[in-house]
């Protein structure tokens, strides 16, 4: 069996939604599986002592401006939400438990809360909106906000930061391929080359 | 006359060392004029309270593994330069003496010093690697030395880094066609796409 693909991201990174609904198309269909991972892109950026780039001046109208360009580029709908950046804990929650259950739900619902914050500008840091989302995909939303107060999904979430981090792992989108790490939703190309070629 | 290409970048900067030898093949030959302005990085990562990403903790591994594997793979010679990074006031004030008498010697000049540095780890912040690589040009090696240390010169790299920063630019590399902002080596590509079709 191939290695798998590990894709890491925060539900409130841009350049993670774009990523997330660009992925499966450009690294899928090779026989890798791709493991969806969110993870707490601030606990990284607490440790590297970044901040998110829409609030370091200078930059903050460029990347507001790029987001925007980048989604036209790929025709990914996208608005700027407000509030803006959030900290993703619910939908990251949520996600893993889903995960736990089938991996299946869990990548469909990580694509329903990115689209539902990036380009219906809904909050999903409210577990209300993590559980109309839930909801409307068909799954158990009652258990799904257990999940999200629960103790146990809460580690969880904490776990997998961790294990991110300690792999080197400090952007969203950030992809690892066989070992080699790719930072940014315009490396998914070269991720693919990567993957085509066996490297350079 | 259609409008110039504004190529800004650091002397000290790798991404910016890659789209040096690239950007002529990338963005040129369209009847475009590319203009290269050399700034000081350092002055724009003040007001931005940015650092270095090689004096990031988590991400310094990474930063350095992907500057050797994008210079790999557009097969242009790379090493990570001890010290790096530099305060490149010298080579900056060379270029723009140079530039004032002859925008061509000035690019040749420029392409040199990023090689001196980045493939064959001179230290281009002193002026006597300075005067090496002009005199190795066919070019007067003690004039440029000399303003180098001139006030007139020192004052003109301060004024070209404050209207950069002025005009939003906040990294290396960074190319703005047509009033569009694009900054890293891996948006020339985008570049040259908003030069074709006149944006999205």
């Amino acid at each position: 069996m191939p290695e798998p693909i590990d894709f890491f991201f925060d539900f409130s990174s841009p350049y993670g939604y774009l990523a997330a609904a660009r992925i499966e198309e450009v690294l899928g269909g090779r026989g890798r599986e791709i493991v969806w991972r969110p993870y707490m892109l601030g606990a990284a950026m607490k440790l590297s002592g970044s901040r998110p780039l829409v609030q370091v001046p200078l930059m903050r109208d460029y990347v507001a401006h790029d987001f925007a360009r980048s989604a036209r580029r790929y025709r990914i709908p996208f608005q700027l939400p407000e509030p803006f950046p959030i900290a993703a804990l619910a939908p990251t929650r949520a996600f893993y438990w889903l995960h736990d259950r089938d991996p299946g739900s869990a990548k469909a619902f990580a694509q329903a809360a990115f689209a539902a914050y990036f380009a219906a500008g809904r909050n999903v840091a409210e577990p209300e909106v993590v559980r109309e989302i839930v909801h409307d995909l068909g799954l158990d939303a009652e258990a799904v906000v257990g999940a999200i107060a629960s103790g146990a999904v809460k580690q969880r979430v904490k776990e997998e930061t961790d294990r991110a981090i300690k792999r080197g792992v400090f952007g969203s989108p950030f992809v690892i391929v066989d070992g080699e790490p790719f930072w940014g939703n315009d490396r998914l190309e070269q991720a693919s080359k990567w993957l085509e070629t066996g490297g350079w």
